[in-house]
């Protein structure tokens, strides 16, 4: 069976789209990924996480390793049978969640040590204890172990960050390859690091590219730098990595950040605005957000979203979604959760048409017209 | 199209199956239903209470009259098309849950003012008040307006309380009368009061067959009076009601508590424990209730409960269920909940069973027998 193929079927200026196969299933891309942080994509069954289009779902090792266990999900199957979703799932490497941390953590050549959050308990992060982790819960597609720092340091740190994750991406191509029969059905992704340093970038994809991964992701973004400037490095940075390769914007992020990286050749995407904004009563349809809390849904019998075939927009009115978010219901987050990922993977096979279609910019205009009202 | 018509398939001993047919369906007797306080059965979509088993939900009169509000529920077109639920609703009369705000009420011969538990607002529930909210609502089984005190308040004040209830059931009587279209596809049930005495709840009988109503509760009970006092009143409070109409005994409860009254010749129940029991790790099961929040369940690869086709037991291991209780997730709500909502619906269509196979004795010894361990 194949391990890993990406086959591009069409591109329309930088945008690409095309399929992902691997052994438990194929990748539609442009893919826009749930996020399963704690081995569930919060208030969601996962047949109803398949249901609204997704091919597969991302997990966070730093939640899992602290609570279940990465050895304890190994020992009861797998994360896949562990959560009852039997397709591909990419794990993040637990660097940027570690990095996040700042009091608690001590960053050395070595790795990350830090302090739990749930019960303070000391551990360690290295590459080689990342990529030891991703196997035992036995990832799809397994991330590389890097530091991603805050754009706005001074060059010289962002720098010397890069030069170290380029060295932990190499620890991290050799500890996944170390697993054997792990890797001969898996793939590793390498990250991108640089910041907003355009040179920074050139040599991380270099030193990356030696290496030789899978897959590449756009790291150190969407950390506050602000779309403008995430575009900015989206001008450039997809180019610097292998064209035969899918490229992953990670943690990236609201609807237009989505189309305009598309259209700047991104091919994978993660989030958890869908599902935290569905939990808060931030509802995303084609015509922008908009808050379900507010007053002036209280007696809207209208959908949520006459465009939409969910089950929150073909069964409820605006003002029963009013209702349960503003009384704090468990079906409210449900529903809106449902909603949202119905609606970014309408986003994507949006974009896998348009693309297809070689029609990709009048519907990224169609897009912004509609959805930013510009 | 038939009202309101119940009838009774089998009897086995004091024990009764049937069927209650209305408009919006038919619901097998006996019957538990789930209860959906502020138009949602907690952590359920509608259809998956559905799935259950269930033919029939309650609504609480006081949640809604403080949010959304019965006018405002009544403008969206009544209860059943705002929650998305098309079977039959049985919606309480808002007394009990107002007597139980204790400092925050006010009774007097007219009704009870109180003050919203939500924004401190001030309200005013009457028999007249409380019918034409249930009307608002749409309800199909209107519950009379009463008080319900504490069974170990003192014999005048208990009989002084009942014969207050009888005055307000004569109201409620005029007032659902009142609402000739509503009252024309919908039914109104009768409360006995008396607490723990049998004279008083004798009169009490008496005083609600004269009036006369398409059913009738008991209530007054499972207020912490303990099972045995409550089969005690059990052994009588039935009889003392018509052969002919169903009995619903209300607020109960526990499995065994369920057993031991349709044994006494209870038809329908309703009760937040399954529900509330499933937001907090607490399942039910043949073999007893079990907390899977507890540590011996972290790496149970076995179902929750292998004798159960719902979702939660046959896509997940117990020690999935216990992960999702530790880290607060809300799929461990919908889960336990959903499979509390399928037991009890078993326990249900197990009873009608055994009472029409007319073996209901054999099957209420093997019940408590695995159930209490006994």
């Amino acid at each position: 069976m194949t391990r890993f193929a990406f086959e591009i079927a069409a591109t329309d200026g930088e945008a690409r789209t095309g399929k992902i196969t691997m052994q438990r299933g194929e990748i539609r891309t442009p893919a826009f990924m749930p996020v399963g942080t704690a081995a569930t994509v919060k208030a969601m069954k996962p047949e109803s996480v398949r249901a609204t289009g997704a091919d597969i779902i991302l997990g966070n090792t730093y939640h899992l390793m602290l609570r279940p266990g990465a050895e304890r999900v190994a020992r009861l199957g797998g994360l896949h049978k562990f959560m009852n979703w039997h397709r591909p799932i990419l794990t993040d490497s637990g660097g940027y969640q570690v990095m996040s941390l700042s009091d608690l953590r001590k960053l050395t050549e070595q790795g990350v040590e830090f302090r739990s959050h749930i019960d303070g308990s000391r551990h360690m992060l290295t590459p080689e204890r990342s990529m030891e982790i991703q196997r035992l819960l036995g990832s799809d597609i397994v991330m590389a172990f890097d530091e991603c720092p805050r754009a706005d340091r001074p060059r010289d740190e962002i720098a010397a960050s890069m030069e170290l994750s380029m060295r932990w991406a190499k620890r991290s191509r050799e500890g996944f390859d170390s697993g054997e029969e792990h890797a001969s059905r898996s793939a590793l992704f390498g990250i991108q690091q640089g910041a907003l340093d355009e040179d920074l970038r050139r040599i991380s994809a270099d030193k990356l590219t030696d290496i030789g991964f899978d897959g590449y992701a756009v790291g150190g973004l969407a950390v506050g730098e602000g779309q403008e400037a995430m575009f900015g490095v989206l001008d450039y940075a997809p180019d610097m990595l292998p064209i035969d390769r899918p490229r992953y914007l990670m943690g990236v992020g609201k609807p237009d950040d989505l189309v305009g990286a598309v259209e700047r050749g991104i091919d994978m995407f993660d989030c958890v605005l869908p599902t935290r904004s569905g939990r808060n009563g931030q509802a995303f349809t084609w015509y922008g957000p908009l808050n379900l809390r507010n007053a002036r849904h209280a007696e809207d019998t209208g959908p949520l979203d006459e465009n939409c075939a969910c089950s929150a927009c073909t069964s409820y009115s605006r003002a029963y979604l009013h209702h349960l978010h503003k009384s704090g219901e468990i079906l409210g987050a449900m529903l809106v959760t449902e909603h949202n990922l119905a609606f970014y993977q309408a986003l994507m096979q949006a974009m896998r048409s348009a693309i297809g279609g070689g029609r990709f910019t009048d519907f990224a205009a169609d897009f912004r017209r509609d959805y930013l009202r510009t």
